[in-house]
């Protein structure tokens, strides 16, 4: 019997989940959906067959609606996610939880006052094999305590609407979320540096830049962020320990000998790279709500994410170390 | 609207297909199986709620299955294979696909006298990865024209059944149908050496085996065959052309450094090896059927498999080269 | 024509130099040695036939010495250049140049009224392939202008004696060189910060320490300092560029299957690691001073490190952003 | 005190080891040359200073000459090296030792009977820290005994007047030397593939080529031959043994991320992948003569990699497997 979803939101991201859910996994159908768009609703409704409803509240109050998938504009999403916890349906929502630390907070106390897990934020990193090994080989604890993470988020391209406070907020926010599941401990400061900038930086962009965060037990984190690297889509994790140092793999692509270089390809885009893990993510939200669970990232991860972002914006302006203060994690999210 | 599968065998990777089609894939669903053993029918139904039928010929006359997947034990093939034939239904058969080539040939023949292409065999590595990415540079033509492959297929032990002809019809046989998918040709000669055993060698068994085969154009393949081989179940594929060399990519681990190396893990079990490819295999199985289609490894493969095994066998008792004529390939199967 | 050289200082690096100079390099003879330890200089002279004199201006003076190579301890390193200047003879002298700015100051002073290069500072990795290899791709142009730098300095583990201060000036001090000398800047301010510290420290150590070098365009070095990393002796140096990302290789082992593991062997010890980069050092010593000439790393490069040591370890106190400010390269020096 | 060497050819490679005992090794020094064109001893007399002699005899018996390196043309090497044992001096020989195995065995027999081992043959990979790298593995015993090895000998492109036997005499002979001293073995039997014609195949040249040596304890040995492979000189040793695998490292270059690839560069020159390799085998030369000793592959060497050329040149007309009968090695080699 699959499991019933109506999805809020039908742009790329909500296309792409419609396309897995009704081609690719198990156990879950699309009955329902709604975009502010019309146009976007009706291409979406003819990829799965199925119906437009009005609104979000039309759809998460669909009988025939188990659980609610948000892939709308970020600023809608704190609404319909209260709205589905109101419902008492499980909750996809992709990142951002919200875009405002208060509207994640507002969630998070939304959901324990109805006394269950509903929320699932839509971080994918977590469900990517690399991740996953290197998080398999720490917790192994083969060698030692985490001390020192270097880390790379280097894209292509990126438009002139892109700026500066933007590769927080929609760049590094992958590894803020990523980093501290990683090695199970919340962020205590931010600090930004800029370094000599790139030619192809934008009037409004300064790029790369240099994240530096610190942890509960002292665990520095550096995040090289450069979106014009030109060269292609590389993300790097490397975690240095007590015993050893454990790196992500690098994507897997053919060794070529050719004109006098051994090379391998690098992915280019970021859809590609983690298309693996968002398939990953949704089978595993479908099958955890069909036991009656909700798992991955809760609202307090977006709750977090959300804290640490506003930090790192207000070190790229202050050029200081900022602290992050989110108060400890409640038992009701352990 | 799931596509109906009856599924014929349902041991060790019967079962695997059934959860996997029932747990991880879209669009399939199993509605009848068979298995000569009771109990594996039993556990088989209750995985993923199908009827039990008496014999292969009633899951094959079910009108409630669209499609057909063989996994039963190997000489049990051609039978099952000519039924679903019979009966005009779709079906997938695990390798081999007869154990015989005059059965295979039967096979072929149906199939051609049916008039429509119903055959898929389950040879999954087509459908891995790195070999698609192998091909998609050779088709691409930017290194040339193939002259060379050099292949190994590693794994970490056999037992004491395992005999010395098994190397080609358990082992090779994998090698025997991706590699001329990959470059385009059908063989023309087998050849095998027999290099210094090692001592993990049973009395049954000469291990390693180094295999030799030649197609149409020239290009000459070797497979260094070792099953013994104590660190890994390791699988590589190099192709040398004119311009350059392509090779497969190892399995993603991450680098450890660690006591002085850097390390990477390798795989260890077939299963985790291809389990992606076994995944993919069935989903085009089930899309492919849902268009009226039937793609993949043709009954023609199947045939040219088993002739080349049995020329590799011949080589391994013959200690000379001997011929492969398999007779060009029918339009029918191009 | 041999070129004849007197040694001052014959501990554990002079001896080195000695056999190198008499057993695997060209066109240079030790003459003349001297040591503060009588039995140190008498196995020195048994392994090169040299005179033992009384003092290092003995061996500066005499008239069968062409050049100097001063090897003794850091804290008699000054006097002993100082006197070589005075006497118009090219001299070698291992780091540190002087264990004072103010004395490596003097130095540079004395030469530049001296009106002749005389100075060349053991800086030996400027002179290793690697960074050689590195300098080239940067020095080409076909990656743009270097933004940032990544570099690990990684050791097995030091001794109770080794102090927080000597990551900077024993271990850094490599780098702080080297650097600088590959993208062809000085540094502007200098950063350090006290990763969670590993349960291998020592009272007096912390352990590891991430050190941030800024320089006059802007580009931004972190370097990683952990001295008691357990799994070997690692130096890493990746250049971020605007169109490139360029990384030294790791030194060459032959890849190992064994144990589900493909493994490289890494270095353990700085002496392996580097020796090639010694015997390049000094032979190039050699045949420079044989055409009258002083190449490699200045006094004023000697200078330049003391002074960013200096920051460097201001900033380890202060826990803030140190200037580094030596005021503008010498002509006489470019 | 130099050891004196008389330099018999002066060609490319007698002026390079001329350049390298001048310039760059230890303890050696070029005092007497000859070369039947007197334009390349005088200029070759010009880079070292030594004294121009009229004949091979008047080098070898020149009281000022300690020791005798051969590099002349292969044709003449049997009789410059018969007279240096005839002298009873130390002779270093360029590959081959001689052109046909009946000299080779001739200086065999003329150095038994002088009773001292006098010569030592130029093959030089033996000096290369890859294959040294190997062997030390090899003989450490930690993976078990050698089965397989897979070589590969890549040239970039051969002019028009390299002929099919070269790839045997001139290319694969490096292998034929260097392969039995890896793993302390004769060979006994020969084989060779012809894979499809490269497009850039001479009229007189097939290439690739594809040779198998086999071992008296059963050792089957690859050599994939590709003369105009394009895209580099690559030398690949991978030996497969009963518990593991190791693999020669690739030289070391620095990693580029650059344009969606990963890279990096091959050596495209054999004289650049073996420069060390050169350096280290005179230095030992010079070293071990001035001991009183002879080390590195003997006149048995020689004359086993004659034969074993011999083998596989037949076999290349013969298409068969062509039997390699040395007898055993004597004591007097061991």
């Amino acid at each position: 019997m699959d499991w019933r979803i109506g999805v809020i939101g039908t742009g790329a991201i909500g296309k792409e989940h419609i396309d897995r859910i009704t081609n690719k996994l198990s156990g879950g159908k699309i009955t329902a959906l709604t975009d502010v768009n019309p146009e976007n609703a009706k291409s979406a409704a003819s990829l799965c067959g199925a119906r437009i409803e009005h609104s979000d509240k039309d759809v998460i109050n669909a009988p025939d609606v188990d659980g609610i998938l948000v892939a709308s504009w970020g600023s809608a999403h704190a609404s319909s996610v209260l709205a589905a916890i109101g419902a008492g349906k499980p909750v996809f929502c992709e990142k951002p939880l919200a875009t405002t630390a208060g509207d994640c907070k507002k969630i998070v106390d939304a959901e324990m006052n109805r006394g269950k897990k509903l929320v699932q934020v839509g971080f994918m990193r977590r469900y990517d094999r690399g991740y996953l090994q290197v998080k398999e080989i720490l917790d192994g604890g083969k060698i030692g305590k985490p001390l020192m993470l270097h880390c790379t988020h280097r894209n292509m391209s990126v438009g002139e609407n892109y700026t500066t406070d933007m590769a927080v907020t929609d760049t590094a926010i992958h590894e803020i979320d990523c980093l501290h599941w990683l090695i199970n401990e919340q962020y205590v400061s931010a600090q930004v540096l800029f370094p000599r900038a790139t030619k192809y930086c934008h009037p409004k962009l300064r790029d790369p830049q240099f994240m530096i965060l610190t942890t509960e037990s002292g665990i520095t984190i550096d995040i090289e962020v450069f979106v014009n690297c030109q060269f292609g889509y590389d993300i790097e994790c490397e975690v240095c320990c007590e015993d050893g140092v454990v790196k992500m793999p690098e994507p897997a692509f053919p060794t070529l000998r050719y004109k006098a270089a051994r090379s391998v390809a690098m992915e280019t885009d970021w859809k590609c790279r983690f298309a693996d893990a968002y398939d990953v993510e949704i089978q595993d939200w479908i099958n955890a709500a069909k036991e009656g669970k909700v798992k991955g990232p809760t609202a307090w991860d977006g709750y977090l994410a959300a804290v640490t972002a506003d930090a790192l914006v207000k070190a790229q302006g202050s050029g200081r170390v900022e602290p992050i203060t989110t108060g400890p994690c409640p038992d009701f999210y352990k």
